[in-house]
């Protein structure tokens, strides 16, 4: 059987590195340090490829939509691109250039017939997590038991970015179970930083993260249900939204633990820009996804919502609270910088920013951590093992069965994070952890209200870290507390790049006091010297569902650091 | 123990008819018939009371703001009428009079000063279903081992309510459970229909149907998780609405099967009007109820969206669906002629009226009672037992860990309605159900969608029976399909009262095939002898989330059939 695993897990990947033409291959690979620059002199993309793929989706399909360029040059350049950034990354699970081409003419075609785009994607190229299915190819998310099987239908997201007119042209990578934020699965192997080999590139949506930072996709469609968006937007230096549930579709995905809804996976862009972001949900909901996916609310996109936080901008009377700590695991140093470099842009700028005591937030991480544990065994807050234990214990019913389907080992990240002791959660306990959930939630409000109260005005949101560590070593990453908290709360995140990992400024907090046990692996973990140039950044919180008031303070925030670009 | 529950039980019984004054007893109980009109020449309430409880709430909150008439004057009408109802229908868990007038007077008071209403409910009498909670007083919801504990906090509803001006003056009565769509426990006993004694008040916001029936409440809160605002309206002739999961705040409230999230319980109104429901939801929704209940969606009343369907009215060009027979239970007569009443006045009116094939009802009703059941033995659906079962194996966790605290029995519903060789739902299935659940939903909305596209026209509601009879026999209710399809596609529905049965026109279905054994049971239930008189409804049904037009055109139903009162 292991034999067995192995021989299908080498075909598929096989058959993968034989979709990359071989015109778009690198001969030689670099073997150090960032590749962020490779493409531009790798020679494989002309100059004009570059430009494109240097570009803005806002301004690309403007120039799609006018016919000033073609969707076939656009996919050409960003085919090539990705097929650069997968070399370099290790970020496909699927790669389909002549689809995508296909597809590409097809939309020319169209505009010269039609003297108008197909939709607001006009030719477009979107790339989607191995999560996203589409009609006849496959979605193995990593796991070796699934491959071969093609999807016969498409996700609604698949349907809907189609409608508008978008260009899919790959799968990318993912963890096994998804259930972790870093990105290694016995299939395609390991995902890795284009900045930095030796870093990770986040995760779930680490393909997403890797092949977007470096330019082989413009806009990528990643999902979170304890991080998996914001992670590796904030290792890749790029803009990561997390809706609330109910506000994209995520119907017909796959999925780990498929039907489990105490804490809802969402689904969401990984963007250079807010203004790409905006255009990615935008072209969506003029869809209404309510119509196709019952979970989606009716709630169109708000223009009156982005307004009203525009016209605090311009009256420079944006009110935020913020907090560097959550109470169980301090954040190392490059990322207590970040939070304060946001605070003192914001105040520099006028605006008012107030310290914000993040309520019992350890207690929804535990909350967060007991759904993700709930049919036994994966958490995700790591029991330290001093003996390894046998696989047989290991037992998510979920994952392991699918593990189990192949014989596949679980992946290290995974077998670290499994605690044999912990049972199925019963019926009745998953009832008690939802009623915990919807009683925290509901007070977390009350303390937002007091806190109104208290100052006499309207909090538009809250900023925040979104990991306590810059982009992080491969397996280290152990504390998922700053964005599962989110989760539990279903808040609208926004994560902003911010700055890199400066040995000669963030320096080893020398007094510092654990405040237990994560804490001070974590903060034993900071080395100024292997963080150096790793990507720092914040979240920015807003309340459930208020996707464009939280999208329009993001950009503020990323235009006042300068690493936005403005429409 | 059994002696110990029953003195427990009756010492809370005997409290709560000493809360009534003595001068508002009926000194001779009627015997037989409807009481409806009892209140009239009962002599306890005056002429100007008889006509402020006969009023509307649109009318009285627009005279209370305006201080034509004293919340005083209004609470006594209905503190006095509903004194009157629950003797003849034994509709009361709490009642509150002195603390319902001082909280008028103090309302009057602050009209006097401020010269303007605390709110748009301003001085309005608003009767609760015994799950809602106030600070100081009890919320057994029919349960004997929860006597004697005080609410130590307010329902966010009840806090809404009370900022919105209205007054608090009664709890009603609930079946034990609140599984079920009769009203019966073992504190109380049993309500009955004020048309007829013999006949269900319909459940479990029975005590609502009854009270706001019978004019001792004007707008009453129920909660519906697979029927229960909706039964007991169409079995007292009046309004119901249950919202879409998500539209008002049920936080805090009590309730079986807490923290139970595959089909949500939802809370709504009970009115006589459809005026006075858009009254009630416009009053809360005001308030903002995302900012304290995070369940609640962040949807304002949309005002765009009712005038959407009055163009349509206006314009005599609504388009609707129908179906009499969910393929699962056919309806008794008087229902079907409810049915083709309702499409015959749209279809005069000039609106298009279209069968609807409603799909795989049956799946989604087995899909409710697995959920219903999923913490082991309880099925709405009975099983048709012939041997009777001893207690102890019966084994909700949640209902009969509630009932073994005090040693009191199930009622006989519920008893009935024990499985018990269903066994507790694991995890994974749970998740297996909300995934099919997902899935089926998400099937409807392609197949209005297929219709929408068929027809070239979008579908406005659709309309469909409530409950296969009329006001029903006691311990009768077997089928709840109509009502729990709804519930797991979390469709808003609205009730509308039609006709009442008529043994003149009703005859038996002389050339019924049974459509299975649930078919066979309930046709075979059918006696127009007996069912004469009896409150006949119908539900308009509408896309998730659609109150403001669901509404409008339930509105237009009730105007067409004459039993409306438009402002």
């Amino acid at each position: 059987m292991t034999s067995d695993w192995k021989s299908v897990a080498a075909q598929k990947k096989a058959a993968l590195e034989a979709s990359i033409p071989a015109e778009w291959r690198i001969e030689t690979l670099p073997t150090d340090g960032s590749v962020m620059s490779f493409p531009k002199t790798s020679g494989i993309l002309t100059p004009d490829e570059l430009a494109i793929t240097e570009s803005s989706a806002t301004d690309l399909v403007r120039d799609l939509a006018s016919g000033k360029i073609t969707s076939v040059a656009v996919t050409t350049a960003f085919c090539k691109r990705a097929a650069v950034a997968h070399q370099l990354a290790n970020c496909f699970h699927e790669f389909f250039p002549e689809i995508a081409l296909g597809r590409a003419k097809y939309l020319d075609e169209y505009l010269a017939e039609n003297k108008k785009p197909i939709g607001p994607l006009h030719g477009l190229p979107i790339s989607l997590k191995d999560q996203v299915r589409i009609k006849g190819l496959e979605t193995t998310m990593g796991y070796v038991s699934w491959i071969g099987k093609k999807d016969t239908e498409d996700s609604v997201l698949t349907t809907m970015l189609l409608n508008a007119g978008a260009v899919l042209y790959v799968k990318t990578s993912v963890p096994q179970s998804l259930m972790v934020c870093e990105t290694v699965n016995n299939i395609f192997g390991r995902t890795t930083n284009p900045r930095n080999k030796n870093w990770s590139c986040g995760g779930s949506s680490g393909g997403e993260g890797a092949i977007v930072g470096i330019r082989g996709g413009i806009i990528g469609v990643g999902t979170d249900i304890g991080g998996s968006i914001r992670v590796p937007a904030a290792f890749n230096f790029i803009y990561g939204l997390r809706p609330s549930h109910g506000r994209l579709p995520y119907a017909k995905m796959a999925n780990s633990m498929e039907g489990q809804e105490t804490v809802h996976s969402v689904c969401g862009p990984l963007t250079h820009s807010v203004a790409d972001m905006r255009l990615f949900v935008t072209s969506v909901l003029f869809q209404k996804p309510w119509s196709y996916d019952s979970k989606v609310v009716p709630i169109p996109w708000r223009q009156e919502e982005e307004d009203a936080i525009k016209n605090k901008i311009a009256s420079r009377s944006l009110t935020l609270g913020y907090f560097s700590c959550d109470g169980e695991v301090l954040p190392h140093p490059p990322i207590l910088r970040g939070v304060q470099t946001v605070v003192d842009k914001l105040s520099e700028a006028g605006h008012t920013v107030l310290p914000w005591e993040p309520y019992k937030h350890p207690y929804a991480v535990d909350l967060a951590n007991r759904v993700y544990a709930s049919d036994g065994g994966v958490v995700s807050r790591p029991v330290i093992l001093t003996i390894p234990l046998p696989p047989p214990l290991m037992h998510s019913q979920d994952i392991f069965g699918t593990l189990n389907a192949s014989g596949e080992p679980a992946i290290p990240n995974i077998a670290d994070l499994v605690n044999p002791n912990l049972p199925k959660m019963s019926i009745n306990e998953v009832w008690q952890v939802q009623l915990d959930k919807w009683n925290y939630q509901s007070e977390y409000l009350a303390k937002i209200r007091e806190f109104e109260t208290k100052i006499g005005r309207e909090l538009d949101a809250i900023i925040a870290p979104i990991t306590p560590t810059a982009a992080i070593r491969h397996n280290q990453f152990k504390y998922y507390g700053y964005a599962s908290a989110i989760n539990i709360l279903d808040f609208t995140s926004v994560v902003v790049p911010v700055t890199f990992a400066d040995k000669g400024v963030d320096k080893v907090n020398e007094g510092f006091a654990p405040l237990g046990e994560m804490d001070k692996i974590v903060q034993g973990e900071y080395d100024p010297e292997v963080y150096h140039g790793a990507p720092v950044a914040v979240q920015i919180i807003g309340r459930r569902l208020t996707e464009e008031r939280v999208m329009a303070i993001a950009e503020e925030v990323g235009r006042l650091l300068g690493n936005e670009i403005t429409p």
